[in-house]
């Protein structure tokens, strides 16, 4: 028999991992002949782009590539299935993609979106009587915000690059004896896992951030210009982390206040959550301030990946195959955490239909009472994820990559 | 007696490799007591504030951590001195504060401001018959931008950090099949070298940026519109590295070309040459288009500092030393280049009078003909800087920094 592995949805330091435990148990079971790979996601499937992985793998130290290379080496796609299932022949052309190469088992590595292709599919498969496919879903995203495991591949990596830029940005900042603001925006979408990161700068006797603020609770911009001016009047720099959204009190985004900002071409600039923040210190407390975007870095820097995150994530993929062989279908495989500390997990199985489209908010008694900070039990939670460094390899100066394809 | 070390200007991962090689001569050297520190750079020695920098580090493990710690560890400042000696009671102040300490040389490891000040308090003494002190210059810059020396120390780790971070942004934005247009920002002031760097990303088979624009050539937008236009016909993503100092013909920069552009509060909006370029090809191409800064980060990211460029550092603080040790004043220590492949440097001593307050810029045949990428010598000239990995400490899943006061 034949698998199907496909990835989607932003990239992650981890996401290939993934793949990389779906071969390596692949190899070890005789009845599997080829483990295909989708390009760009689902995508791939209704479009017949398909590779034979383990042709594009030629030892070891190309599969050990893999492993590190950031960004879905599959490529990935933003495809949502219609919800309809009768009216749209989409569904059957899939399927009929699939039988044509031989494939009874596809495992979708991703977020949200991805998760729900899982649960279509294999709801699609159930009312057509299709019993000779199965569908696993294995958990990808940086952000954090699935539910049914207890964190995300990827979460880790992108937690551990922004953590060492917390305590590497805080040492630029304090060379300068004199007040200033700098913001730091971080991704996360509508959850602020990946902000609160920031707060493990510290772990090593760093100062971290004066401020963090998560989008889980409305932005009160008064307050924010209180915490400001109270930290400035130290006379010293101060580093302030925010979530990308972040919304004021009425349910805006801070993104999108766009007042009359136009660029220099006439047009509305959109600013972000970050640089609105700059404006607004600049504009109420006057000063040196300046905001930064981690931007793309912090969801690609495979040569700063959490080995915690990257085990785990190969160990998902294995788990996800082996869900598969074990008859499951419309299935995530997701991760147990048994005790911080030690850190100790479990692997488990879940019903997807529970996990698709719902978003996973950090609990509100993991923020501060002020509102402005984490509090312990958050640090707790984080702090074996980011834990352990890999053995990337460097050629040339710069870490190895792969291509696929 | 006793030496004086301060540091100064903008942050690099390689600064306090300077001091570490220093402190490590100092201690082989039976004649030298103290080695003390001025925090934040001339204005520690104007203010009076030192530290015994052996003191603050108590064994071998934080020496290292000293090596590897990103940004001044004795704190910057931006002070120039007076033009005019003898209306300037600074500088006696100066010279009696050295004395008062006992110290008789003074080592100012920075960039071309901290040149001007060992310059001018070296004219000073000459000018007073004032033997008992020197003065030397130690470069940093991760600008690359002094004359003098074939390269500085701060420009390899900076570089690899671009480097590597292109390889990295390339696998992200390539994960879309679809056409889209990337923009990286890079520092540099005046100068192009790091922005070159990008194009080390290609060593190990990427394909890195599409185009690289320095700042060394006039920037023609209409060129710049038909290159990501033609680019973009194949259909897939465009990645493009620009220097922060792009100016276009007119001699403007990009980055102060307002037009109307207003922020939330009504007040101007600043946009850097990145967000500059991203509205330009919003507004007359269209289409995805995102723009990156690099920010602070590139100056700071110990995690990812070339080893060549950390040991050379940390010689030429040695060879600081051993200059004044050898009876000069008014000198820098600089890199000279014996070779590119195999890579062989020796260290030299320069007139510091011929190097302050001159910049170095790329020269225009490392460019290439089209003016939108560099040429093969540039890449000559850079590939052996960001060579090497460093051993950094990692403990808590974050990098092992100091902190000297």
């Amino acid at each position: 028999m034949n698998i199907m592995v496909a990835q989607s949805g932003g990239p992650t330091p981890a996401i290939n991992a993934t793949v990389v435990g779906i071969l390596e148990l692949a190899k070890r079971n005789d009845s599997i002949d080829h483990v295909y790979g989708a390009l760009n996601g689902i995508e791939g499937v209704i479009n017949q782009q398909f590779i034979d992985i383990n042709q594009r793998i030629h030892n070891d130290i190309e599969l050990d590539m893999l492993f590190y290379t950031p960004a879905s080496a599959l490529g990935a796609c933003r495809y949502q299935l219609p919800e309809n299932m009768n009216d749209s022949p989409i569904y059957q052309q899939l399927i009929d993609a699939l039988k044509a190469k031989g494939v009874t088992i596809f495992i979708y590595i991703g977020g949200n979106d991805s998760m729900d292709t899982v649960k279509k599919l294999a709801q699609y498969c159930e009312l057509k009587c299709i019993e000779d496919i199965q569908f696993i879903g294995a958990p990808k995203t940086i952000d954090n915000d699935l539910v049914g495991t207890d964190h995300c591949p990827g979460f880790g990596s992108a937690a551990k690059y922004i953590a060492t830029t917390f305590a590497e940005l805080e040492k630029d900042c304090f060379v300068y004896n004199r007040p200033s603001v700098t913001i730091v925006e971080i991704m996360g979408r509508n959850t602020g896992w990946l902000t609160a990161s920031a707060a493990l700068s510290r772990l090593n006797g760093g100062k971290g951030p004066d401020f963090i603020y998560l989008c889980e609770v409305p932005f009160d911009q008064e307050q924010f210009i209180n915490d400001v001016k109270s930290k400035l009047q130290r006379g010293k720099p101060v580093l302030i982390a925010v979530s990308e959204g972040l919304k004021n009190v009425q349910g805006e985004y801070l993104s999108v206040i766009k007042g009359n900002a136009l660029d220099a071409f006439g047009h509305q600039f959109i600013s972000g959550t970050g640089k609105y923040l700059e404006n607004l210190v600049r504009h109420r407390i006057g000063g040196k301030v300046r905001s930064i975007e981690l931007n793309l870095m912090q969801r690609c820097a495979g040569h700063l990946s959490s080995k915690t995150d990257l085990n785990e994530s190969k160990l998902l993929g294995a788990k996800a195959l082996q869900a598969a062989l074990d008859g499951e279908t419309g299935k995530m495989v997701g991760i147990h955490r048994l005790s911080d500390q030690p850190y100790a997990i479990e692997f488990v199985v879940a019903d997807i239909a529970l996990i698709a489209n719902q978003e996973k908010k950090v609990p509100l008694d993991w923020i501060s009472t002020e509102r402005n900070d984490v509090s312990a039990s958050m640090i707790d939670y984080m702090k074996p994820l980011i834990e352990g460094e890999t053995k990337l390899n460097y050629r040339n100066g710069i870490p190895e990559y792969i291509s696929l394809y």
